[in-house]
Formats: structure tokens, sequence, C-alpha cells
């Protein structure tokens, strides 16, 4: 991604000579650090380790993973590069299962491979590039169009990092948050979500690196921030949106919408209509990733025959009845549960 | 403590050789250790550095303090040794602000203090464990009438560590816990507690101690865990019960309470009335304590002018309408909204 890229400080990905760059998000925010990868596997690997995460980066990084598939494989003579490309593809669409983008990408890449276009590695990494510059133009209308939303109000949460580093760049959520604050002073919240921290680690990083001011809290007390009057919006991002507005999302914003409900907070979500899956009449169909119990179990109970385990599902899913408006690059839908998201598909 | 404390497993408490052993809870699950106090000073700053937490074992803890003051300072020909007894009973009342059983256990010291007894030091000492025993007897009886009242219910998720380690023994929610598994199998949750994670370090802990199942859950999963059916009771414990039957605990209660209610799960506050506060009318007069940033901001934003903050109330109040029922030693209030708690009045 070249050209409007140029603008943005914080850069999940980087497509640079021929090779993919993906900032190693599991060790912000003390070490930026970039591993540069030449082959889809690299790729599947730096999605399944949590490098880069975030629904439309997964998708990104894995249309330049087919990029790289066919350049790795791609021989005029040979028969079995095809085969080789589609073990690839296997391997990046098992990498993480809830974010649909990831589907979406891959098989917007697969149609232009069957075309089988004039100079193919090329039309692949064009294509590649301009699902990435198109994630960030629909950012930056969706940050216009949330911030529209937002108005005058003051108190922002946001939870999770659905910023430029779980997209292309500018961000979902905290793209409706930067155009907000460009427009006027706010308070910005940041839930540290539990258990991988993506609001500790992540987000407030990449605020601040956009010299955005912000408050970090336990996710437990966002409650408590409600009830005190600090907060009118809940923004988030989504992983995956069913048909009737239903939205998977990461754990705790499920908690975060029925405490919305109770305090008379809203609840706005940002999401390209990549994320919608048309085909998904309601949000209990949406499989829910569960991770290991690693992540939050201290290591002394991780034995054999330990009495103490884990329950670790890392999205919930949020009923539309209990989100006042979805933003998307097609526009804005206040009560999805009237009416879905139908509307938006073309 | 002697006596019925032998068939306990966890003591956060150790009264022994006329010296305070405190079991330094920032160190489990890894480090069973306790530190030896012969000074009030050292008691008020086990309190303060949370070596010793949980509002019933703070208040013993602090009577313990008092007689350790008077062992240090008491002679019979000197006219100081009141200041400077006056002095530590200063120090263990600002050793933390939002418990009311540490103010209610100085003020029984103090009682007795000023009735001068024969033999004033062993009265004391003996005092402080009559507090000590009776706070472990009461944990056993709201034990038996908690199981009462949870009856056959399977799913009970408990918040923070209101267990052996909060009190003289057995605990408060986890007395109930624990008589209720006593009685049959349960499916026994908790919460893993942010910022200090005293339900991954500690709660999980002592019940693995006493050969109790729990499954961990980060603090965000509940309301998912309570939407998939898998909850019945919520069981907490509380640092404050005002005379209206609001509630101050653990920062994350309050979200609990409300998602509960949203999900017809219902909530068990366990408490000995010592910790009902019955002049204060209602939960808005609770001084609610925050702590440092420090305790779950990534150090690189701890610096002057850095643009990421922290807000770290560690104690919310749950209004008396959310509570389902309140527990003491002394019978058990249902609908604490509708009565208040003053029926429990001595």
């Amino acid at each position: 991604m070249k050209g409007s890229s140029n603008k943005l400080k914080v850069h999940a990905l980087l497509w640079q000579d021929e090779q993919l760059h993906v900032l190693d998000q599991r060790q912000l925010p003390e070490t930026v650090r970039y591993d540069i990868y030449h082959e889809a596997e690299g790729v599947a690997e730096a999605i399944r380790s949590m490098r880069v995460r975030g629904a439309p980066a997964i998708g990104i990084a894995a249309a330049y993973g087919v990029a790289l598939s066919v350049k790795q494989h791609y021989q005029a003579e040979s028969d079995t590069w095809q085969e080789k490309v589609a073990v690839d593809i296997q391997l990046l669409a098992a990498s993480r299962p809830t974010a649909v983008n990831l589907f979406w990408a891959l098989d917007k890449m697969q149609a232009q491979l069957s075309e089988f276009p004039d100079n193919l590695i090329q039309a692949l990494v064009d294509l590649a590039e301009t699902i990435h510059a198109q994630d960030i133009a629909a950012n930056q209308l969706m940050g216009e169009i949330g911030a529209d939303i937002v108005g005058d109000a003051q108190g922002l949460l946001t939870h999770c990092n659905a910023g430029a580093l779980a997209t292309g760049g500018y961000g979902t959520a905290l793209g409706v948050i930067r155009s907000a604050v460009k427009r006027a002073e706010r308070n910005v919240f940041a839930g540290e979500t539990r258990p991988w921290l993506q609001g500790a680690r992540l987000t407030v990083w990449e605020l601040a690196e956009d010299e955005i001011a912000a408050t970090l809290i336990a996710d437990s007390a966002a409650a408590m921030l409600m009830k005190t009057g600090q907060l009118d919006w809940i923004i988030v991002g989504a992983d995956r949106i069913a048909a009737n507005g239903d939205v998977a999302n990461k754990i705790g914003t499920y908690s975060l919408a029925v405490l919305a409900k109770h305090h008379g907070v809203k609840l706005m979500v940002v999401a390209p209509t990549s994320t919608i899956d048309f085909d998904m009449a309601s949000g209990e169909g949406i499989e829910i990733e569960h991770r290991g119990a690693d992540e939050f179990l201290p290591d002394c109970y991780a034995g054999e025959g330990s009495l103490v385990g884990a329950w670790n599902p890392v999205f919930d899913v949020t009923p539309a009845e209990l989100v006042t408006v979805i933003v998307t690059e097609r526009g804005a839908v206040f009560n999805p549960v009237v009416t879905g998201v139908g509307e938006l598909k073309k």
C-alpha cells in the first residue's frame, strides 16, 4: 500500500519491495518491530500467532498472502503450482475462524486468480494493494460519518483495538474517534480488554502516536464510568455482522452493550461492509473462537489433573436490539434491529 | 487464633507466639510466605501494601495491630504510652479507606482499651482473638444459610476474593460456595478481577487448596456466561453495606449486578454484620478508593507529560435494587431494596 497511507502514522501492514512487512503487535507498546514475509505460510502464521489481528487487517494480510503464494509457486510450464496455491489459501483460511473479512478477501483474490489475467502476479499484487487502499479510504469515510453522528458528545469509550492496527489504516472505531477528536475535544476512554490487553497495549499506543490523549480503564470499571455520567457513546469495531444486525466482536462487547442499554449510553458499531456476512441470518450461527487457558491462567494451573481451568471465548455476539447504529462506508443504519443490514448489500 | 481454625487449610492471618503472621497475598499463587509483625506500624503497612486485603481480614489484622501497639508501648509508670497507641490507631485507621470492618474493629479495641482492664495486654490479645474466632464462626454460619438459599442451583460465579484469604477463615462468598459444594457438585466460576487479579491469583488458589474445582473467566466474559445459561447465582462479599442495602464491593461487582438483572441471574451478597454501616444512609456516601495507574498502565506511559492516563476506582456501589439477598450471620435479607438492612441491627 502506497499513496494515501503516507498521511498515516500507524501501519499494521506495509507492502514494500514485493514483501509484506507485518508489525508484531504482540510486542507493543514496548517494541516496534516489523517482520518481513515472502511466503503465504509465514503470513498465515503471523495471523495465527496474532502478530497481526483485527478483522480488516487479517483480510488484507491474507490477500497479500495469496499474492505471495502465486509469486512463489507460479511457473508457466508447471501443472502443480495451482495445487500449491490452493493449499496456501486453505492455510490462510484456517488461520482464524471468526473474522469474515478473511474469507471475503480470499474470495476476491481467488476470483481474480481464476480469471487468469495477463501478468498474473502483478494483477494479484495490484488487487491486494487495492483492497488495502480501499479499506483505508472506507475507514476515513466511516470516520466522518461516525463523527457526524457523535456530534458534540464528550465521553467516548472504545473496547479492544479497532484502530489503524486492526485495519489497513486509520481504523474503524478509532477512525470515528480520530475524526471526532479533529473536530472538538473529547474524553476518550479505552477498556484494557482482557485477556490479550488490546486496549492497554495497542489502542492507547496508537492514539498517543496520533497525539490523542486517552484514559485506560479496567473492563469491569465501564459500568461505574457509565453510572457516573462520564460516557455518551461506546464505539467499537466488529469481526462479523449478521444480516439481522447482530454483531460478533471482541469478548466484552456484549457486556458493554447490556450495560450501555441500562445506563442510556449509545452503542456505535463501525465496520466496512466486508465485515457483513449477508448469508448469516443471525448472530447465533457465528462461530466463536475459544483460545487457550494459557492466555490468562497462572502457569501453576496448566498441568494435567489441575483443579483449575479456564473458559476463554475471545468474541461474543451482541444482539441487534442493543446496537444504536452500525456505521459502514455505504452509510449508517440506525436501529438495525428494525431493518437488519440488508439495505447495505450491493 | 487457635481452636476452630485447626480445621481450616487457608489462613490469611495467624496469631502465634504473641506475633501476627501475615500471608503475603501479593505473592500467591507462586509463593506461600508469611511475614511476621511485632508492631502496629508493620501491620498498617501490611494492609496498605495489600499483603492482607479483604474487609474482614483487614479488621482482624487491625485488631491484632492495636494489641501489638499496647504490648510495645504500655509501661505502667509512663504518661506517654497512650499517645503512642493513639498514633498507631490513627495509622491503622488510615491504611485503607473503604472497608468499614477496619473502623468497627478499631472501635471495639479502643472501647476495651478505655475500660483499662486488669492485665491490659492479655485482655486486648484475647479480644483480637475473639474477633478473629467470631469471624470464622460467622462465616461458617453464613455458609450454611447461603447454601440453603442456593439450593440445587448449579452455576455459581464469584468475583474478587471473598474467601478465607479475605476473612478470619472459611470466607464469606467462598464460605457459601464451600458449604454448597459440600452438599452437591457445582460449576464454580471465578472472574479474574482486574486490575489486581484477586480471582486469578487468590480465589482459584484457595478453592484448589480445598479440593474444589473452579473455572477462571475474564471479567468481561461473565455476560456471555450468563447469556449461554451457565449461571444461576453470582455470589460476592462486600466491603461496606449502607443502611438501605446498597453494597460497596470490588470494582466490577456493579457491572455483574446489572448484567445479572438483565439475564435473570440472582445476586447474593455475603458479609458479616460488621460490614454494615448503619450510619450510612445510602451507598452514595461511601468513599470509593482510587488506586494508582501503575496497577495496570504499561510502564511506558507512567512518565510526566504522558498522553495516556488511567482511571482506577477499585470499588463500586451496587444499588440495593439489584441485590437478590444479603446473607449475614444474623440471617438473610431478601430484596433489601424494600426494607433496607435495619432489621439486622442489634
